[in-house]
């Protein structure tokens, strides 16, 4: 995702000084004309505004503020009065706002800035982006990010537009659970996935999971748009928001047990919606071809 | 709601011969111009379509069969060559193929035509209607059916039916639970309701509960639409549909634990969306009055 | 069970005048020196108490009170003063309370006297029975039920003998899944069902699952000593009994939900303990040669 | 518990050098005559055998193996040929391999003994000892550990140890819920705590909860011998293990979110029991006076 943006940020005409953990995914980068830099603290000394786009909270805060093997060479070291920083990963709000409050302490500013879309969309440079922090700062950041986004929503202070990002993740999981258990019970009762679907896409009812992610089970087809592995990795972050400040969270705990299983049971690299594969592997539901193929 | 559609019905210009195990309910349809009959036998007997709309299947199949104390004065003594039954309650698929069954050896037919939408959609004759059976007991049955709604789907056999709203409605409660997780993981995090709500409305993951309920929780404000006791018997008999049928249901479960204990701990005559209050004191998250003033 | 129980007390030398819906299974009694009645009624009429073992609530009721296609036949049309019914089922506890009322009301008395163990230990005549109603009544089926039990435990007045019995179930549902869940994970950890097994044993958190139960793991041994049928439909039973009274069970709930898959998944007939396989094939974790059959 | 089990070895007779994050705790053995260590290097550097009790997995691999603060100052520094370490704590097993491999990589050896039992059975040098590593290591550490502990149970290599401890613990925590599911059921259909504990207690399924916890409930007294919030804290370590190993936990994980509720709910410092009264609470059954007490 984070090479998909850059893209896009070139082709919008910007000056781009890259720095990636893995060399050689820099170098892509200097074919297309951005300059490759050596650190972090590098790449924040000789830019006004930074962009990150990392894999997890611990790898983000130890690149933006090195918490770990990136010490003295991580943005942090770099970054001074007018600098912007603006993190795009999935992140953790607590660790963005302990992120957010250093870069401060120099005299820099931060703002989140999360995706909601796949690859597909970032290429068509239609995500939908969560901004959030400073008014200003965001303001500054626009004009770069409207190169990937058409639409760009100011949510609140930092820690809002990770926390909405993680929101969005877990009620799209919950919904996906939910909608798999629709689909193997009425199933079961003699109504098919694709009459089921075409209700709800008549009625009130109809929504993301119904028009854009049934399709899966209907067509028994499963290369992934995104996969249950990305599933597993989003709702296991979610999941240590939700301990980190105490909220009980049982559905959320439910379909992370039920998207472990599917990773487990020789699914990983489906499409996320094999999670209903499990569910009518559970009742012995044949909806899928996969239903049959056992555990591996 | 079946004295809604009755009155839409007498509106509508069709003549009505009424029967209701509590007398006096009858007689508010005389007063509109109906008949009133003495036995749901003497309906059936008399009319060329019977519609019904029951409690809940024991019910149902009482009235239209005979099964406990109507035996002898059902609709299935009175039918015969020639007669349609509607049954627009929301049933157990199980039951209203045994009733179809019942129905056809006496020569007559039976469809299935429950209602989406509630009391206010009712009054303004727009509900939506899933009618399932033989296509032409379907088209018989269309007109009179239009008098209550703006859409009718065709949705398969006898069964299929009371099958979709049976999901329509486990996926609804579902939803409702989940969205409410979101909202107090998010108002933890520091995301208002409001905030939340907006944003998913502006996203492709709006739907029907971002869309018609979440202003419950906004407001704070629990007047029912529809209350929490219809929640706990709507998920009492997708449960039991679902163990007949032995299809695990782990989100429809703890979702009925959930609603159950929202009913217990004094919002029984709430809006359905109390369950977020339900959520909100299990975390203490303050996101409604409701959080402090305790269980009951 | 119900056969074991007859057996014992003819063994102990009482008369016994015996009546089962299934003539045959009544025949057998008759070559074991007992009478055969020809009705429930019957049998309340020639016998001073009267014992009851049967398949489920709504059977016995029936059959003690004449709700179904027992009226006029049933045992309630042969109960008068001083007459007592015992019965011996795993009942509804609001059920039996309903039955007491009305055998008290035609001058007689009810108990409850439900057993705990299995098909071996009734053969032993080593059941412990639950027995539940007025001191007085207990006191005179005593005897009679010590023809099969070593232990009579007088819990309390009508309901409390079913609730128990009912709530010992739900308990050792939930314990099977609980240690079966303990065991993937364990193995997942290096550490064998044996070992694991063993140091439960050797500490205070030694149970009937792990003393009685886990070697059925250990040996990859699945006949069984309860089927898993026999927990679904326990399950079913206390579920039911937990939604009349509006109680939420969210573990129980979900064990149900377990327990239902175990039985889809091809593993009906086994024992109970092969809830194991179903959480190791979710795990994908080889404790059993059963992991690897596939769901059917 | 690190405390107690160093004043046990005292008592014992053994020569101690103590060590702790906080200098004061250490002064307090250099009273009992232990001496005082600058460094866990240090104790390294000058003791044959070093145990560890700490309060994580990352406090005690950057304790023994200098992955954090310690770096350069950590026991790992001072070890060489012929030492051996032995961690005590509830430990992430993953977490206990890694610090083995190094710490054997310069030639010591390192074990695990996790500890079964609370403060008072330590107090009374009664704990269950959970050894693991290599026999000959096992056998040197015994004699030290046998001044704390009457049962020292050899359980495999290292990461056995810390995995049955936490097995045990999520037992513990599964069967607290279980029962107190089963309390709340019984006392809505007329069985007091008491009564189905006495129950419990005279059958098979008498267990360590019933036997030696159920008492808080039937006295509505919750002074803690162990915490909700050690429940809460126990169960995040073994929710992240099992998360860490990809094994679903269905019973676990809403296991973790009724006692992170027991917790938010205003009852973080009392026994572990008080499980239970959330259990209550959601179903408004009054076992105890704190049902009513709302939610603070």
């Amino acid at each position: 995702m984070g090479g998909r943006i850059a893209r896009n940020m070139l082709k919008g005409g910007y000056h781009l000084l890259v720095w990636n953990r893995t060399a050689s995914k820099a170098e892509e980068f200097a074919r297309l004309g951005a300059e490759v830099a050596k650190t972090p603290k590098d790449v924040a000394e000789r830019c006004h505004i930074v962009f990150s786009m990392l894999t997890d909270p611990i790898v983000t805060e130890n690149v933006l503020t090195g918490t770990g093997e990136m010490r003295g060479i991580s943005v942090l070291e770099g970054v001074g009065p007018g600098k912007i920083v603006v993190d795009m990963s999935t992140n953790h709000p607590l660790v963005t706002r302990r992120i957010a409050e250093k870069i401060r302490s120099k005299g820099g500013d931060f703002i989140e800035a999360p995706v909601v879309g796949g690859a597909f969309i970032a290429e068509q440079a239609k995500l939908t982006i969560l901004a959030a922090g400073k008014k200003e700062s965001v303001e500054i950041a626009t004009p770069i990010l409207q190169t990937t986004s058409q639409k760009i929503l100011h949510v609140g202070d930092v820690g809002a537009g990770t926390t909405i990002k993680l929101i969005l993740n877990l009620h799209l999981w919950i919904n996906m659970a939910g909608f798999s258990e629709c689909v193997v019970l009425a199933s079961r009762l003699g109504v098919s996935p694709k009459t089921l679907t075409e209700v709800f896409n008549n009625t009130v009812f109809k929504n993301y999971v119904t028009e854009y992610k049934a399709q899966k089970i209907i067509e028994d087809e499963w290369s992934p748009v995104a996969t249950v592995d990305l599933a597993v990795k989003d709702l296991r972050l979610a999941m240590e928001v939700a301990r980190d400040v105490e909220v009980p969270t049982p559905l959320g705990s439910i379909v992370k047990d039920l998207y472990t299983a599917t990773a487990q049971m020789g699914m990983r690299d489906l499409d996320i919606m094999a999670i209903a594969v499990t569910y009518a592997r559970l009742a012995n539901e044949k909806i899928s071809r996969l239903v049959d193929s056992g555990h591996k």
